[in-house]
């Protein structure tokens, strides 16, 4: 268990929408095959790059408070590869001397940053950590795989963790990863393997590629072996749970949530409205929960869900 | 104060060297000048890719102890975009199920990573966390910037961390970054500002560049403070380091080192063999002085040195 709480969430949703109807034209399928597919009805189209996205879900998350000691993006789209993004939304911020870097478990990035940042505290390095994801992805959606291409969104969230005495807590996490995963959700370009401008490459190799099928067996195979350590080792089941915090993958995927037992009033579901948005989609889902006020102190809920991996993470947090 | 203990290191060097008389072709400035600019006489080629090399290093690390339950890759040059590098360094090593992910501060990124996996271990998430950091960044070299161009060299290195009831501990440790340096080292592709195949891009945008003289002078502006924050806070002078452990940043830079103060017979320096081996650097001078014997239990070490950002970063460690 860390003493830590989770003060305060920020949000920010670019103003473009883009609905399945006008994406329908682009993938070559109908708004209908889209929605019952994958489950997404619109989402956000950034016009600005991740770092500016970054800080205004920063600010909305920080509103009158002091600054943070440490900042950590846990995002997947990066402005460019050197330095991390987390340089740039510090510039973006207006701020210096702050220590920061950025923390990359594709779709699980801010779970992962917000285990790393509990601990920081707890270890009495910091006192108040900024975890800011910003995705900036749908310029790499592959319109030649309208399924995956259907999914993704870009928006950003933010949220500030401090040391508390209160009742708030992380009380516990269980994260695996199985590479056999690795080729069934990738963006094979933008490294050493496929350096970009090398004549080899191939458009495909610089967009997101995801086999949804095969990615959701073997997450099917592993899945629940991962809530079972987590719930046994601290003997809860997941009717003691009050709010289910969800990676938003897909409305399938959300689905197999219920399938796994979880309470369908209990999961805030923001997927048809904003799609997959990567790593911000928990903490944007978050904050979206928060605002909403279905979030009280004291309650107990589960943060967690896939990514690219594949990997699979869950948190339980006393809020 | 955090009680780990960095257990083992491993180290991987790749068997093919280029000599700077051998560069010097390249680059068009003799080996003479290469040499006094930039103290680097010789560096390693990887012919693998950099998750093999980390897999090697990993293993070196882990001699005949058990496998860690956890394993964050801290190193700059991806392999792909996603899933994140270590992925595919979990694959070469034949696991499965280890948790783990990347941590991005550049050339901190190992010292990051070895502070976030102490906070860790320290909070009961985990017992054995290994941290890799694994460069393969000479194809990124800007032959039309022959300083950057003669720094860079390839290799991996490995650390295993545990908790400890013996004398070791991380002491404490002191971080700043200073985004107004974002644009002196910099590859700017790789991202959503120069994405890969995008018409507008030049190859620059895809290599390694760096304004060395205006980064030293940054350096210069900030790093009394950060090291007097640190050494002032722990009541240590200079004096009571046994051993530095640096960034191998170039041989003007570790030159810089005494300029401040640190003995120079207790500086371990490998920059003239190796290069600037990016997020490598820190961990592979950390194993050849191990394997050297330079490292004794209870010595305290300081390990760190600057990255691009501009960050600084210093860890005081008892061994």
């Amino acid at each position: 268990m860390i003493d830590v709480r989770i003060v305060s969430t920020g949000l920010y949703l670019p103003a473009r929408i883009q609905t399945s109807a006008e994406l329908s034209a682009l993938i070559g399928r109908s708004e209908d095959w889209i929605i019952s597919r994958t489950g997404v009805r619109e989402r956000r189209i950034a016009e600005e790059p991740m770092n500016r996205m970054a800080a205004r879900a920063a600010l909305d998350a920080i509103g009158d408070g002091p600054r943070p000691d440490c900042l950590i993006n846990a995002s997947l789209t990066p402005l460019q590869l050197i330095p991390d993004s987390s340089v740039f939304i510090q510039r973006e911020l207006g701020w210096e001397s702050i220590p920061c870097w950025s923390i990359h478990a594709t779709c699980l990035s801010f779970l992962v940053a917000l285990m790393n940042a509990a601990a920081l505290i707890q270890a009495n390095l910091y006192q108040r950590i900024l975890i800011v994801s910003a995705e900036a992805g749908t310029p790499w959606r592959n319109l030649n795989q309208p399924e995956s291409a259907a999914l993704f969104g870009d928006a950003a969230a933010a949220v500030v963790l401090e040391k508390t005495s209160e009742a708030s807590a992380i009380l516990d996490w269980e994260m695996s990863t199985w590479p056999n995963g690795a080729e069934l959700t990738e963006y094979r370009g933008c490294g050493t393997r496929k350096p970009p401008g090398h004549p080899d490459n191939i458009p495909e190799d610089n967009l997101f590629n995801m086999m949804g099928p095969k990615v959701f067996r073997l997450v099917l195979m592993h899945i629940s072996g991962v809530l079972r350590a987590l719930f046994e080792r601290n003997d809860m089941t997941f009717d003691d749970v009050d709010l289910f915090i969800l990676h938003q993958a897909s409305g399938p995927g959300m689905e197999g949530f219920v399938k796994l037992g979880f309470a369908r009033e209990k999961i805030v579901n923001i997927v048809a409205e904003y799609g997959n948005c990567i790593a911000a989609s928990m903490p944007m889902t978050l904050a979206i929960a928060n605002a909403r006020g279905l979030l009280r102190r004291g309650d107990r809920i589960l943060i967690g869900g896939t990514g690219a991996g594949l990997s699979i993470a869950f948190a339980l947090v006393q809020w």
